[in-house]
């Protein structure tokens, strides 16, 4: 039995991490007739949430654990939020990323002084790398999402809709590759609607929640710009949460999300990765009503500016 | 003599404008090896600081000052800010702007529902026709900078920014036209030195502070891509405030401007408008040393879709 995280974790994590992080705008826009808000997580510091989990997590680490390091694997966003937080707390960080993570991710990432480990996408098992390191170095391992400090945190996102906006939230819809951002605004927001956004043939929260188990994706799932949502099986910790919640979940195309980019760069100066922008995606599509009271949550903005100028162009 | 406002006004302003406005991020980054700190007003609603003076002007007025109506003229910040805040108090609003302004800006100000009344920035002055819209209306003229109640309006945005940071600002950098957001924000911060940047050859405050009273720009100013800035002549007010406090003065070339719209969509995940990004263009040219507690003003982010791809391309 999976022991998982409440909403008194989040409000901890809150106090944990404040001057760690920046409270990200929450704006209004209009989207096919109706006012809208949109939590622009893409402008926290490493242009990701995931500095909040990353953050609550790290700080609870001792003084012996800290000095021994921390070993995350991710595609990018994580990967920064790691390398940052550990830097700030003067802790080695190793990352485990996958040899065609954006070029941008894994500067950014060795910007901040983390070691970074490649591996193959296609042939190896990122976890079992980041598992051997961490045992040979006796580091912490510090998962992306399938952590009950890491939701935690990334709850935080949620906390700050509450106060920003005016009114309550009736829906908020997250982007989602394991999970761990819509579980902890589903732990924040307990009054909201939670409504999972996934590219195409990258589904496995929708497919979990349908089956009621952790169903992963399907083999050769297709190639999708959004590599922050490529989580090929959600955890047990993401999906009890949301499915305790009874949460939504939709799937957005990869021409929707192209449409989100170039919406989010000529409607409302931001720029937002693939992957940060399906939530919006869904919105501009039609495909989850814009009901009064509803977020998206833009959740990432680290994009090759070579492709995000042949995105907008 | 020319009554100035003090920083009490922008105490006020700030109270009266609660729920009108956002509050923008202030966000961290790194500039020639220097951590600075930018206040995003490109994130503003309506893409720019503007709408912070036209609320604080337009909730000063009277019921039958509110149903003749307001004038204003603008290239177009000043424009949106005025169209939005009027809308939202049920206020008729005209708007002079010269023909050349970008389409976004007019198709902005448009959607708000005002009236557009454009004049020849060549040939004809606008001061006078919204002057003359006014008189034959009875409406009240909103003057984009020279009005007391503007300034202490923008100067919201240097309370935001004690607010948000940590420690205090040194220097302040600021985008400067007429001065407004400038005069405004140095009311408001009363220990910082304040920084007025200004695109080449439209350098009225620049000449003015130097020579100790108002001077124009040289006729024939050459043509710039910073539309929100191509202002000739600062106002007693903004010069009163700003000489009192001994501000600074830079001017940045339009190469200097371009790349720091470049750094800002690359760097920054932020779309910002050549007028908006020249106090950053200040300082990654390194015209303004990035000493301890320096901020920059990014002021606004309405640029033309076409024109803001080919910039970054």
């Amino acid at each position: 039995m999976t022991l998982l995280p409440i909403r008194d974790d989040v409000l901890a994590a809150a106090e944990r991490i404040v001057g760690q992080v920046i409270e990200t705008p929450l704006r209004e826009a209009e989207i096919r007739r109706a006012r809208v808000w949109l939590k622009c997580e893409n402008l926290q510091t490493g242009g990701a949430f995931k500095l909040r989990g990353a953050s609550n997590r790290l700080l609870q680490l001792d003084e012996e654990q800290r000095a021994r390091g921390v070993v995350a694997f991710s595609s990018g966003n994580h990967a920064q939020g790691v390398a940052i937080a550990a830097r700030r707390l003067g802790i080695p960080a190793c990352i485990v990323m996958p040899s065609d993570a954006p070029a941008l991710k894994v500067e950014g990432t060795r910007a901040e002084g983390a070691e970074i480990v490649f591996y193959d996408r296609e042939t190896e098992d990122r976890v079992a790398i980041a598992t051997e390191i961490a045992k040979t170095r006796g580091a912490t391992l510090v998962p992306s999402f399938d952590d009950p400090d890491i939701v935690a945190g990334q709850g935080t996102v949620g906390l700050e809709i509450l106060e920003q906006m005016p009114g309550s939230p009736s829906q908020i819809l997250v982007p989602t590759g394991g999970g761990g951002l819509a579980s902890g605004i589903a732990l924040a927001c307990a009054e909201a609607a939670i409504v999972c956004v996934e590219p195409v043939g990258w589904d496995d929260m929708a497919r979990s929640l349908a089956g009621g188990q952790i169903v992963p994706v399907e083999p050769n799932a297709p190639p999708t710009l959004c590599d922050a949502l490529q989580t090929p099986r959600v955890s047990p910790i993401t999906f009890g949460v949301l499915s305790a919640r009874e949460a939504a979940a939709v799937t957005v195309s990869e021409a929707e999300t192209r449409e989100a980019v170039r919406f989010a760069w000529r409607e409302l100066q931001l720029v937002v990765e693939p992957g940060g922008a399906v939530a919006l995606a869904a919105l501009l599509s039609g495909r989850v009503e814009a009901l009064p009271g509803t977020v998206a949550v833009l959740s990432g903005g680290n994009i090759d500016p070579a492709l995000h100028a042949e995105l907008v162009a």
